[in-house]
């Protein structure tokens, strides 16, 4: 809501804080970054406008009443935070569409013009106190509502944004993390990083801030790496400067992710937070029909995957149009807490050994696309974004192993054909459908191949085997009897669970 | 190996023990039963001529030479029992075929007259001593190879069997069971049962005997009651008498199955014995190729089904050509012991109370099949063989239930289309598909509905969908979303599983 007496809230600046935590060249986490890879899983959720309309963006021009949540209950957000073993909450506090979650007084844009005038910001950050967790940020630089967010005057929008970070960092206590989005609306220098930056860490010296796609190819150019490629030290560029850890939603970082980045010829360390959905088609903000949760096989591994080598995770569990986070994509979230046990206080549960890692593999027939040969060593590099792909349906992948080495455990992330749903509900969902649909698992034993694993269902988002036995091999195969394309692994992991 | 020197075995009756066991009229289990219903799961092991020929029944003409197990190792198979947590071994001794997996001196079809001399049962029998398990023997009265089984006088045949049972009764050590199949090949009396049931209880006086299709809806004739029905004491009649416990396989008692049967105008105490396949496709011999597992959510709920109320379950785990049980069925075995934590000495677990069972049940759509209304109410009637079925593909099933009962699972065995194998592998397997592909569990709650649970993946064979948090409700329902088909459930658990 537009307040007439607008402060220039910037006033506040002058009242620093001598433990602010701004980056600086190191090889290490600084204890703002620590306090992030420490917390390391957080629950994200989307929230606003979008909710009412089935939309997963919008134009800023959605009415302000159509925001109507029947039973609004962000202590249950929380509740579900808490008994799904999250850390911190991360919430939407203004999306693209410029629509703000709290009571903003630069804007009529916002709830407290709504027909439902909770203060949603506040509702949130209270009831994280309540139950223990800790309260994040996301919010958009580029803003589709806002007239100022347009004018020729970049200063114009920038002091916009001082003025409602200020409220959000002023008056809801202790936020550990802003989330920044959408910096690819206008050119970097017009956000005026620094001074956001600094604003922060006067407000909230341990405040983490992270802008998506972090990071590019050549300094200057806004190329952005897939994370993917961030395997080594000091040899890719900050496209944001400053911040405190990287971003590429949805993005998954290589297993071998390193921490060293550059700017002005300085080296500076950056962890990771990964940003994935609960919800199968990838829904940011919540559906009015219920989507499918994804499986817990894929949100285990992904856990493990995400949350290993200093980097962190956020899921998110939007709140549906009533106002309420959904059953079924709740109790997803605590089934899995459950499942991999997730314990307050204590360090996040961790995967067990990739004995299958960068180990020799062939492959019965490798594709190449994009002249890029998918070799089958993709399979076990440790990369979700590189690939074994097989020209033949009825393929083979083997992995050479150490006999030594035992495993009692297997996950194969498949390669999916992927439908954007832009017929659907909205242009972001998508539609995986994977390819296996009957396979077997051997192990090469006393000269000949033993079977150990047989399905004839499909591999769906991520196939988990546990055998209550140990194995150890010298190679392992995985022999693909039935498919409805050739098929192509992202990564198929062998894992000694209990070297964890 | 037929020898020169049989000797007429029966002389061994003469030695009578007087701890004999023999079945009495009785409303409780008697010894023999009771240790029956203690040991309560067991592994089925079927292994002989059709092995190597991937064939379910043989006609007795598989020349003996194609018996020839490379690797044979029948301690493997008692090891997988002993991990999977089965109580006692039942081995295929002579299936339809007549070919005996021992040494025996009355017939040339047998495992001395093989390739693989190794005597099957000796070897079985050691092992389950070995590892501490209970041995027990499945014997097929019918039997397509010997020619004494035609001979027009039926005493004839029955000495021979009589010959055989004496040598697996007396050179084995303990027998806990005899299990004995294909009645339905001459008239019941032409099997001698109470000559044969007699010789058994002098040589293993604790020894339970059991004739499949034991029960008939008529004194005297050969309608047999399929399990669903046995839900009333004091209505059937044996078929086969005496005997200690009753068979159908692969039939699935009723949940409230009742335990007295009828024989000359008294009553009997007898459990049930339930026999399936691990394999997906029921194949009770083992195939050259591996054939898929069930998954453990069938597993789960059928053990929990068929091992409560006094009865027992035996789960066939066949072995293969190479004399080896297979490695992806022996995982599963043991899987599902780890899973459901059953203990060496302990009870078996148990499942959580159906606080659905027997409650009101409406449904969006009733289907009519020879002339039987298939209602709601069979869905919750606690009987696997019988079962609502809608009549177009968007179907509702809603059940009552008190709002003081809570639950946090639910189990779902949907009916499936079926087709067996005939133009595959062999007469007898079967391959189900479900047709319930995407579908809602929703509560009353504040006077409407509640989605709880949402999924868009076919049912497969049994859904087990596990709450991390309890619910109560007055009503609960199933909405499918989409189907193949108009779908058919035979049973809808609501189950709280903390009530043991």
């Amino acid at each position: 809501m537009k307040s007439f007496f607008s402060i220039v809230l910037l006033t506040f600046l002058l009242c620093g804080n001598s433990s602010a935590q701004p980056i600086t060249p190191s090889d290490k986490p600084n204890k703002t970054q620590q306090l992030l890879i420490d917390r390391g899983y957080g629950m994200f959720i989307h929230f606003g406008v979008n909710t009412f309309t089935d939309q997963e963006w919008s134009d800023g021009k959605i009415p302000v009443g159509k925001y109507n949540p029947t039973k609004l209950d962000c202590d249950q957000w929380v509740r579900v935070a808490r008994d799904a073993g999250f850390r911190y909450v991360l919430l939407t506090t203004k999306h693209h569409d410029g629509f703000c979650l709290w009571d903003s007084k630069f804007t009529d844009y916002d709830v407290a013009s709504s027909p439902v005038k909770t203060d949603v910001v506040a509702e949130v950050s209270k009831a994280c106190k309540k139950y223990g967790l800790k309260f994040a940020v996301y919010y958009s630089l580029w803003d589709r509502h806002e007239p100022l967010h347009n004018d020729p005057d970049p200063q114009k929008y920038v002091q916009y944004m001082m003025n409602q970070l200020t409220e959000l960092l002023t008056n809801y206590g202790e936020v550990v993390e802003l989330w920044l989005d959408g910096g690819w609306a206008k050119k970097q220098n017009d956000w005026d990083l620094d001074q956001l930056y600094t604003l922060v860490k006067k407000l909230q010296p341990n405040c983490a801030v992270g802008v998506n796609h972090t990071i590019v190819y050549e300094d200057g150019k806004r190329k952005f790496v897939i994370p993917d490629d961030m395997i080594t030290d000091n040899k890719y560029y900050f496209q944001y400067f400053p911040g405190d850890f990287r971003l590429w939603d949805p993005k998954i970082a290589h297993l071998a992710d390193k921490k060293q980045y550059l700017h002005n010829g300085q080296s500076y360390y950056m962890p990771f937070e990964h940003t994935i959905c609960i919800s199968k088609p990838w829904s940011w903000f919540q559906k009015s029909k219920p989507v499918p949760a994804r499986s817990l096989d894929e949100l285990e591994e992904l856990f493990y995957w995400c949350t290993a080598n200093q980097n962190a995770l956020v899921i998110d569990i939007p709140a549906g149009p009533s106002g309420l986070i959904y059953e079924h994509e709740a109790n997803t979230a605590i089934a899995l807490a459950q499942r991999i046990n997730i314990q307050k206080g204590k360090p996040l549960p961790k995967n067990g050994r990739f004995i299958s890692m960068s180990k020799p593999a062939t492959a019965s027939s490798t594709d190449i696309q994009n002249e890029v040969l998918l070799d089958a060593k993709f399979a076990v590099d440790g990369g979700m974004q590189t690939r074994w792909a097989a020209k033949d349906t009825l393929a083979e992948l083997v992995v050479e192993l150490k006999p030594a080495d035992k495993f009692n455990k297997i996950s194969i992330f498949e390669y999916q054909d992927m439908r954007k749903g832009k017929n659907k509900d909205d242009e972001f969902s998508n539609y995986r459908t994977n390819r296996i649909e009957a396979y077997d698992i051997d192990i090469w034993k006393d000269n000949e191949w033993l079977n150990i694993y047989h399905d004839e269902a499909s591999m769906d988002d991520c196939k988990v085997i546990r055998f209550p036995v140990f194995y150890q091999a010298s190679k392992i195969r995985l022999k693909v009897l039935r498919a409805t394309a050739p098929p192509s692994i992202w990564e198929f992991n062998i894992i000694d669970f209990s070297q964890r």
